[in-house]
């Protein structure tokens, strides 16, 4: 169903609005809230009360306040309660709990292989949770939700992985059920880029509503984040962009079955490989870093052309999206500005001057923390969504 | 701000699904309508309540309805109101009123010159509008609002054209203002592709949330719908792809001053130079049509490479945003399937398995009205937004 309307709402994207607005601690009045949500001031006071009832909005003294009425601002409980946070690599983990204000307040890291497949990875992280909230003094009931990032592709709405490639034994499997009958709240699952990609808007670029986070590691894949919402498409797989093919990709062979992909040739294990055939001793994507830290010329050459492999793939996505910020992640991100040169030079070259007059391409701003920090906005949205609120209410 | 929650809304997207549910005319009950938006059954009955006591959605007699009980079926009320919708092109016009069904009850086409300046343009079509109803023997007062598509990038929050190329005087020229001033009802304005993607999306494929609509025509654009909602991005021009390089546009020069442009190789008139240059008697985009129609081998080979063409930018589309229909409209799309086989041909060749399993790309089903229509829907959404609704009862 399309949805074309000019304000926002106070449903489900309402109250994460309201929570928004809200989430950085400032105080804020009805009338503010109201102005900013573009909703009636009757239906903020209503969602504000509700808030207020359930200790996670309290009044602020007001500056101009005369004696007697009462205060006209509110401001959010940030620690009024927590949610748990998890980001599932391929070999590590980190689990986190995080404030209503998506501040890490405590985390835990962990290797793990997510080939042991579920039972043996959920419950190591429902056990590594429960020990890091004992730690921290607190209990399940302070737990609104959990959010859970996985390396693969996620059916967001059932929180199943479909057709994962590294995950042996995921493949549609219930991961926030398995989860959530143990822990007893909702559970939020989605893909490690997804994630990455709120925690770098939430955490870099608040006022941002068009974000493509881009993340360059073992493999090449994107998070959107367009009109303030996190795109997913038809089968929960948009910004899969490793896939696509570049100019200068023909015939080089891909793990895909297909040729020519920009994975093939722009990622830290294809970088590896180029400079490893040019008879440098690379053994892998670090190694890559590594040389680039210490100005070697070949290395830094191979970077600045992915980072153009990358741009040529992105100028599509420019055009079609028209974002605001392209933050770049993910373990290549480390050989810092020589990446995003390549990037920059390729998307400034061919892009309409509309597109790219205000358009900002930089590393991430929330940097190893952002799959971590996004799988806590993922947990507190949905708590502070109107079906989260219910859930307390009842 | 972000909005993530998984449920729907019956905030300002809300009272538009709640709308997309009942347009089809089949009656409902709260409960069903609870289920589809995934809202809570009191906000549906206050909306539905606020629905009734305009005469927009009417009671229909329950076939299981026991004696004295009311009946819990709901239905639109299609015709208790309407909107105008206009589609504005560079030379050619049309006016039409609809009812909240988004059906065409009358219409007008005419010839314009876009070029004659905002003032001119906008007095003909309210003169053209004002003529309309009174032949429909309706009034003002039975139009909620107004949907206007123009030619060229529209910031639509305002409702201002921003540096349309082929609308000389209409930069910033506030399209909504002048024309609310003096029909007295909220005039929304967008670009012609993306109310041609919602006319598609609305006709088409009510059931799709993700949706690629593409105009071929003078020029190459999309409108993206994607996770139900139309995408504008962060300056309006998301969805601009006709001067996305290709890779056998080296050295071809286009219009906006880069080389290599899709459109300077697969518009209409590119590709009637192309036959031009090649011996043939072509002297714009109806005859590279007309040639194909009657079967000329030439013709219909450089339509099918305009598909690849077009393919090309259209493979990354579909990784960014996996959508589940691309329609093909815009006047070259007459040509027919020559130029889908060869769209097709490239994304089915290039794209991952799982983004095209379900993949539908096809011709415009909303083909020539597909505009009108969506400056129809444009309008109701509006209408029958809560802002919309508030303007109703006030």
């Amino acid at each position: 169903m399309v949805d074309i309307s000019r304000g926002s709402t106070l449903g489900g994207s309402g109250a994460s609005e309201l929570f928004q607005l809200l989430r950085d601690g400032s105080p804020r009045t009805r009338a503010e809230l109201a102005a900013k949500t573009g909703v009636a001031r009757s239906t903020i006071a209503l969602r504000v009360e509700e808030l207020m009832s359930l200790g996670l909005v309290s009044p602020v003294e007001d500056a101009q306040s005369t004696g007697g009425r009462p205060s006209s601002q509110f401001a959010l409980n940030a620690s009024a309660k927590f949610v748990l946070a998890a980001d599932l690599g391929a070999t590590h983990a980190t689990i986190a709990v995080s404030n209503l204000g998506g501040a890490i307040v405590g985390e835990t890291m962990g290797s793990i292989d997510i080939a042991d497949g579920p039972p043996v990875v959920l419950n190591w992280l429902i056990k590594t949770a429960r020990a890091l909230l004992k730690k921290h003094g607190l209990l399940m009931i302070d737990i609104l939700a959990v959010g859970i990032g996985l390396p693969g592709p996620v059916e967001h709405s059932s929180g199943r992985p479909i057709n994962p490639p590294i995950m042996p034994g995921w493949d549609q499997f219930d991961v926030a059920g398995f989860v959530s009958e143990q822990l007893d709240v909702p559970v939020l699952v989605d893909n490690d880029v997804n994630i990455m990609a709120l925690g770098e808007q939430a955490f870099g670029w608040p006022q941002t509503e068009n974000l493509l986070f881009v993340k360059v590691g073992t493999g090449i894949g994107a998070g959107v984040i367009s009109g303030g919402r996190l795109l997913r498409g038809a089968q929960g797989i948009a910004g899969d962009i490793g896939h696509v093919q570049i100019a200068r990709g023909a015939g080089v062979a891909c793990h895909c079955g297909n040729r020519g992909c920009l994975e093939a040739l722009a990622s830290g294990p294809a970088i590896a490989r180029t400079l490893s055939a040019a008879g440098l001793d690379v053994d892998g994507p670090a190694a890559v870093v590594d040389l680039v830290k210490h100005g070697n010329i070949e290395a830094i050459q191979a970077v600045r052309q992915a980072g153009r492999d990358l741009g040529e793939v992105l100028t599509a996505c420019v055009s079609l999206m028209n974002p605001s910020v392209i933050a770049v992640g993910g373990s290549m991100a480390a050989v810092g500005d020589h990446l995003i040169a390549g990037v920059r030079e390729i998307i400034y070259t061919r892009s309409m001057p509309l597109a790219t007059s205000k358009l900002t391409i930089v590393q991430s701003a929330a940097g190893v923390n952002a799959a971590v920090l996004g799988a806590g906005i993922l947990a507190i949205h949905h708590a502070l969504s109107p079906e989260g609120i219910d859930r307390m209410t009842a």
